[in-house]
């Protein structure tokens, strides 16, 4: 009985050690909440800004030209923003329980999901309307772009179904699905990197092709291009430092359980 | 002294438990080592093949536009071959002694250095030289590049110091160089993501500059281009998973030590 007491009194004083966090954690915790959150509201910003600025703005299929300019905005809302803010749930999120930090990355996955969709339509109408139209699916950023779609595409219906659905049986898939999250954690990791390889592709071509004789000129239109593209990197280097930061990951009782 | 031959039993029993890989390991291991090898050196076979093929192999200030093609030939060299391998020596070296595969990942990035600054060189000449001469730094491939340069920099000068020259005062540094190991070994990852970036948006941009017409009728030479640009992406993906994967990381012991 005595030791049970014993017992009872380590585990409490492991919680409250993990619980514990040094001054120094509270500061990398803060300034990657803080600079996570600048990055990704700003890169849609500075998207949105550059399509408004510069491109034109929106249009659907009266003009395709204007309807490209959708692509990039929702691809960075969807890929970057959304998929970004849901990655770094896992490290954010201090106190809440499990089950509502999973529901919340799935919200926001699923967020992701239309804008995605929506995106690709887009470039594809612009492809298809143009007249004469261009041909799909030649260059190394659309080859990249499906890559990273189709791995999204498998994150997202493998994580709905191991860790969601699964959970009707708890206990008999406890194994599996803890077993799953490293692969899981790793391969999001890989799609955010995918998307971000995509988009600095895709922002170099869009680039040349608006602005092939003023592009090396060190033009207003090409600065924002590149700035935007070097926040996405940024996030790049942000978010996976984040993601394995061992203060951060100690912290957030939610990560290696599924 | 019964308690210390117990002990001693316990110790090696755990040395040979983690010695002991199961089958799915050892295949793990081996398609990793063999998949890497292939792309490590196939990268760098078909950017070889891309340049003479297609765009006129080398040439040095005589001729500044075949000048530039030393540029992806020796960027690709430098940060992702000698660079991929240097990474993936810790995963890849299961017996040599520790201070043997530090001394190797050091002699593969001073190794990268010399290709890397004549690399560099090649695309500053191809630009000056040029006629009229083309500007510098605008474009975000070049931004990208220059972040990737100075990461790398720090990463071998830290390293360096570190790993290396601290050894000769080995136990008051310990301390201190173990806790820098995850920092160098998630800043070092980050910098191989960097090249493959800044690589992938380079081919982009090259062939935008030199197939502006023909690149999206699906010609030849786009499609060594975006063959070169996937198997890039295949290594990121690769080598993110290897040097995460707890089997590999476990099995070497040279690790979580500096
Ligand atoms: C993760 C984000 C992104 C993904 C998954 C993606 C995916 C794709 C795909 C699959 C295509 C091919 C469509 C076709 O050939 O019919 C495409 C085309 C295109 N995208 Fe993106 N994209 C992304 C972000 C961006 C961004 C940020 C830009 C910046 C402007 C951009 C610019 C372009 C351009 C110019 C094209 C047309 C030329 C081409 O086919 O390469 N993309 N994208
Ligand atoms: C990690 C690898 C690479 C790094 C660090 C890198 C770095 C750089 C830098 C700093 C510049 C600017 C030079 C200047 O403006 O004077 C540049 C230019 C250039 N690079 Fe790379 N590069 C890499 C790989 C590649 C690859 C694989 C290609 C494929 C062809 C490429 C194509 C180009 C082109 C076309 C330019 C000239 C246009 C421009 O300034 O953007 N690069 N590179």
């Amino acid at each position: 009985y005595f030791s049970l007491i014993t017992q009872e009194a380590e585990k409490h004083r492991h919680y409250e050690d993990e619980n514990e966090w040094s001054c120094g954690s509270w500061l990398e915790y803060t300034v990657v909440v803080v600079l996570a959150s600048v990055l990704l509201l700003g890169s849609l910003g500075l998207t949105l800004f550059w399509v408004f600025q510069y491109r034109g703005g929106f249009a659907w299929r009266e003009n395709p030209a204007k309807q490209f300019n959708l692509h990039p905005v929702l691809m960075v809302a969807g890929f970057i923003t959304f998929s970004g803010f849901s990655v770094l749930l896992y490290r954010i999120c201090r106190c809440c329980r499990r089950i509502y930090v999973k529901l919340l990355h799935t919200v926001f996955h699923a967020l992701a999901i239309p804008c995605v969709a929506i995106g690709f339509l887009a470039v594809l109408d612009s492809h298809n309307l143009a007249q004469p139209p261009i041909p799909n699916f030649y260059s190394l950023h659309s080859w990249i772009g499906l890559v990273t779609m189709g791995l999204f595409a498998i994150q997202f219906v493998v994580g709905f179904f191991s860790f969601l659905i699964l959970l009707c049986c708890e206990g008999a898939t406890a194994g599996f699905r803890s077993a799953l999250v490293p692969i899981h954690a790793s391969f999001g990791l890989t799609t955010f990197m995918l998307a971000i390889a995509a988009s600095v592709s895709g922002l170099t071509e869009k680039a040349l092709f608006s602005l092939p004789d003023t592009y090396s000129q060190w033009i207003e239109e090409g600065i924002v291009i590149n700035a935007l593209g070097v926040s996405l990197i940024a996030l790049g280097i942000l978010v996976s430092f984040a993601v394995r930061s061992p203060t951060l990951k100690a912290g957030s009782k939610v990560v290696w359980m599924a």
